[in-house]
């Protein structure tokens, strides 16, 4: 059968609607479910409050931002406004303020959704982990449901009404810009109240986590959903439009360009569709294993797409089965890169363990080890990810001219079919990890403690492998895009009436100065998101050493002496939205700068310098967070000493650097990389006509 | 005039019989200098027989391997036996083993002076700064002087001998194995030694540094000469070697070889005049500064450098005043990254005063900041190495055509003429780190021990200065070694009859394949090493932890009980050669694969992700240590609280951290980078012959 773009948008819209109207579903659902408990109630909407409270103050900062952004690019791009055609920047603008737009209603609405399950999970733990856990992991859905929802919309609107795949870089600048700042603002929020908290309460004052006397307790508990439900979800939507956004470019430029580009829009739109049949399969035993019930329904979930996918390809006309093999190839390495990282990551491996041991020696000991384990982590997901991209090359390159390019991004697409199965998963973590605080700080006892702890330490096995599974899928894509970015510079170089490219050489200086320049960026950002904390930690901690010497009775636990929650999170928003803005202009400035010092060619070194080093550093910072959280809570368990050992003070360091690692500084770095290829793609005619050496 | 190559030979040799003899007389007045202390004697006495053991080991395990690769090298290389030239290989094979044995001799000779310079330094001392600084350098400029000679005679005769710029490669691969081991050898000697006894001395039994009781301190002083003296002394002549070796392959395929070949010769040959002069003028007043005299020295190296390379362009027809423009960048980029070295990781300077206030929060800030810092630190050198590199390129591209890269190479010849310099400078350091110690062992009074102590100081400021260079050197050392493998790879690709390549383009997916394998091996590489000087010192601790458990009255420094010091050198030397060789054969090994996988192509892209992340690792690990060592220095000195504070307690575990990171993994860097450049250099034709996707 021909497939026919008409049919293919109504697939899109289809799975779009089905997707909305599920995620609806699940949210009336979970919405259903009682909270009782008045203590708990009376948290939860303290937490609420202060989520919100920080998305509006993060998304006003992020208006102004975009405000000036969506200016420069009317006035500037993709061409000059006094050389180029006023309506394709008026075009890009609208783009680009569409995909800030749409991220930022699906960020929303995981933070409404993820601060309404939280107390209801808590509750309904009381009654078992069966219950506790379909709460749980249903608010993670409508997350999961609502982000890959949009992005499909988003994308297949914005082909629709504009008609040229460049434009879509603009809608996917715009979504990924909102990212930079809602991972690394909420990265560093999250950390601040974290790092606050953990010092003052569990290492000076020795109450336990989640202690309400801590006037960081609830910042830290809106620091789980604002960095780990919104900053993942948007990161997590910028990467997948970002890949259908570089399929759909590259596929603009072959020979059969509508079938390949029917092609993008049904893997996605099937994605999505198995995504939905995978949350809605999801179940777990009255005594079953959370962790089991995660993975299987991944598992689940790729199997269907990969069904799916075949009966499609098999379908329609055009179809070619070797894209099918790369959309494979790149999911089954996502997979891949998820297994291997949770091996470094988890405690009932012997990595883990090694650290722990290595903790005995003291906390040098903790920290070299676990540095050490880290970059040697990195080797095989950057073997995956090089290897898939090959074999998607090698697999399609026979099917002639720019095929090869588009194996490539398909091996993205594929790989992030199962985004909404992965987005569920790891949104369904700070829910949960919410839920234990609340039970503890509602009394709801001992066994409801541990029914909760048993889901949230199930949330972190599976937050290291969807952390390593969204590196894998931002390496892919800006692969991808840096095949884009090629496409858009021979677009503007024939405009511009000049000789075109036909690639980036690194033995030519130019590439070489971008490469060299590039690598070093992600390393610098990530630097300055630590040190972010680090100063917005200080300051958080110093306001809580005032409360706790002026507000009488507060340390003792008096009635009526309550901490003021608020100046915490006060101080946690206004620091991340302080701390976050120079990191981002700096990767965006290095960019540009780049450009008009050394021009095109330089950016294509620019670009490949900053993936290389980006994805290395962020599976080092990830994996190494993981490994230290994991070692300490396997000596919390009574290992190598047990808590309160010299180890365990040990292992307590190494959480603590491990902390802004893995939920600052690492993840953060998928979504620069995203956004660095992007900033590139759309200014190729600028760095044309502008630069000093190109 | 018309620069004839005899004359070139002859001035060569000439600048090598003068660095020779002038080495000589040094090394006699050194010997001539007096020492009486009966306790230094014998101290000193023990410290040389172990290095001389350590050094012995070493040499033997390494002949070893130096034997399987020469006969390896014989059969494959630079063609197979059975299709090539029997000739060359065998030239190729006795260039490897000479370039081994000149770097070992070279080793050799550092270890003699330095540990015979010690006791006479710690003597000196006695009589104030002026002669205790006089015999440190003089000490260190043997070194220095052998170094470069030895590299500069071996280059020569090379091509004398064998007329064959690409059987040089094959010489310079042989001081690079050396190196490698040599380096990560001596790396992991003297951390394990270093921080076996820290933890047991300062930290357990809270005696002082270099206390006689501790079991582990001459393996500690051995340490210092095994590896700052040989093994950065195997570093730095790997890279000059290297580093003339590149410019001497692309001199060859230049319009006009002779000439430009007797250019390579000339500027290195005055180089090595220049640092001659520079270390006859080192001289410091009665109350001078060690510091400023090690630092003027080096500029008045530099001047005299430019000033005579400026001569001889003038003087000989075909030199080029652009390739004399080129150098001096190199040169004057190597100094500026020294510079910005010191501003990180100089205790007068604000980074390092912030980290050491970040210690007062815990040793959790002293790692997160100085991570941060370190990373921020890498940025200046990359794009100074960058900048500097496309400078050199664009300056000489008008000469035609291959000219850039030449200029490139030539950068890295100019970066590398003040070698000579910087080795005895860094010489001096481990020289007078030993006479401290003795000093205090001799008890040779507070005075001396303060004036000893001024000399040390001195020698860690100058330390992070050279480091910075090695790197910066060793950078743009591979960037011409990238030149040198494309040169090679069209070689062999024209023998074989296939088409030539003209770059590595990074939108090829072998080459992509190949940056991605290629950027994690330094992390793995690096990993590797740490891990080692763990499990070593872990050994070492145990060994000496049964020493003061088992021979009594040596806790309490009774007469007669003396610590059994040869058990802990050995545990060092063994563990060391244990760990070592894994990381350098997984380095190489990794090159081997990815070449017959991906092919020449695939090659050339790991040699680059190789290069960027190894340069931004090394300067990363080398910085953040010394950073953290001049941290706890600042506390030490009364900062932050002081010594004994919370403050310095965490300071003390940024600089255990940082001890393996500045002096085993992040100096090591270079020579793995090296190394693998000419791995891959003398192997294309076996590439382009056999692989997978090639």
């Amino acid at each position: 059968m021909q497939p026919a773009m008409t049919l293919i948008y109504a697939i899109s819209y289809f799975a779009v609607v089905i997707a909305l109207a599920f995620a609806a579903w699940l949210f009336l659902w979970v919405k259903r479910q009682k909270c009782t408990n008045q203590k708990i109630v009376e948290v939860s909407a303290l937490i609420k409050a202060g989520a919100n409270a920080f998305i509006r103050k993060e998304y006003k900062v992020l208006a102004v931002f975009a405000g000036v952004a969506a200016a420069l690019i009317f006035v500037f791009l993709p061409t000059p406004l006094w050389r180029g055609d006023v309506l394709k920047n008026l075009s890009m603008t609208i783009a680009y303020i569409a995909g800030t737009v749409f991220s930022a209603i699906a960020g929303k609405i995981g933070i409404i959704v993820a601060t309404s399950a939280n107390s209801r999970a808590a509750t309904a733990a009381e009654s078992g982990i069966k219950p506790a856990f379909l709460v749980g992991f249903r608010g993670g859905a409508v997350m999961g449901l609502a982000v890959v929802g949009f992005s499909l919309l988003g994308v297949t609107s914005a082909l629709l009404i504009f008609g040229d795949s460049s434009i879509l870089l603009g809608f996917s600048f715009g979504a990924s810009s909102l990212a930079l700042f809602a991972k690394a603002g909420g990265g560093i929020f999250t950390k601040t109240a974290d790092v606050s908290a953990d010092l003052t309460g569990k290492v000076e004052l020795g109450i336990p986590e989640d202690d309400p006397r801590n006037p960081a307790v609830i910042a830290d508990n809106v620091g789980d959903n604002v960095g780990d439900v919104a900053g993942m979800g948007a990161d997590l939507f910028d990467s997948n439009v970002a890949a259908m956004a570089a399929a759909l470019v590259v596929a603009q430029s072959l020979t059969n360009p509508e079938v390949n580009t029917a092609m993008v829009f049904c893997y996605a739109a099937l994605g999505l569709i198995s995504s939905i049949i995978g949350i809605a399969c999801a179940r777990i035993g009255k005594r079953g294993n959370p962790t089991r019930a995660l993975n299987s329904s991944t598992y689940v979930t790729t199997g269907i797409f990969i069904a799916l996918t075949a009966g499609a390809t098999a379908l329609f006309e055009g179809f070619e089965w070797r894209i099918f093999l790369a959309s494979t190839v790149g999911l089954l390495v996502g997979v891949i890169i998820g297994i291997t990282t949770n091996y470094f990551t988890d405690d009932t491996k012997p990595i883990v363990r090694r650290v722990a041991r290595a903790s005995r020696s003291g906390s040098a000991f903790t920290i070299l080890s676990g540095i050490s384990y880290g970059f040697i982590s990195a080797l095989p997901a950057m073997v995956g990810i090089a290897l898939s991209a090959l074999c998607a090359y090698k697999i399609c390159e026979p099917l002639g001219e720019g095929y090869a390019m588009f194996g490539i991004s398909m091996a993205a697409v594929g790989m992030l079919s199962i985004v909404g199965m992965i987005i569920s998963n790891d949104a369904y973590g700070p829910i949960v990890d919410n839920a234990r605080g609340l039970a503890e700080m509602g009394n709801l006892g001992e066994e409801t403690v541990r029914v909760a702890d048993e889901l949230d330490s199930a949330g972190n096995t599976v937050k290291a492998v969807t952390k390593g599974f969204a590196i894998g899928a931002a390496g892919l894509t800006v692969i991808s895009l840096l095949g884009a970015y090629m496409s858009e510079v021979n677009v503007a170089l024939a405009e511009a009436g000049r000789e075109l490219i036909s690639g980036f050489d690194v033995t030519d200086p130019t590439v070489f100065f971008g490469v060299l320049v590039g690598a070093a960026i992600p390393a610098v950002f990530s630097a300055m998101l630590m040190l972010g904390v680090d100063r917005n930690a200080q300051r958080m901690v110093a306001e809580i050493h005032r409360q706790f010497t002026e507000i009488a009775g507060l340390r003792e636990g008096r009635e009526g002496a309550a901490p003021e929650y608020d100046k915490c999170i006060q101080i946690a928003t206004t620091g991340a939205l302080r701390e976050l803005i120079p990191a981002g202009l700096m990767a965006i400035g290095a960019t540009v700068a780049v450009g008009f010092i050394g021009g095109v060619k330089a950016v294509g070194g620019f670009l490949l310098g900053n993936i290389v080093s980006g994805l290395l550093l962020a599976l080092f910072m990830s994996n190494a967070g993981g490994l230290w959280d994991n070692a300490k809570k396997y000596v919390e368990a009574g290992n190598e000493g047990g808590k309160g050992s010299e180890a365990h003070k040990a292992a307590v360091v190494g959480d603590t650097v491990g902390d802004p690692f893995k939920d600052t500084a690492g993840p953060s770095l998928n979504t620069q990389i995203t956004v660095v290829s992007l900033v590139a793609s759309i200014m190729p005619a600028l760095f044309a006509a502008f630069s000093l050496f190109g």
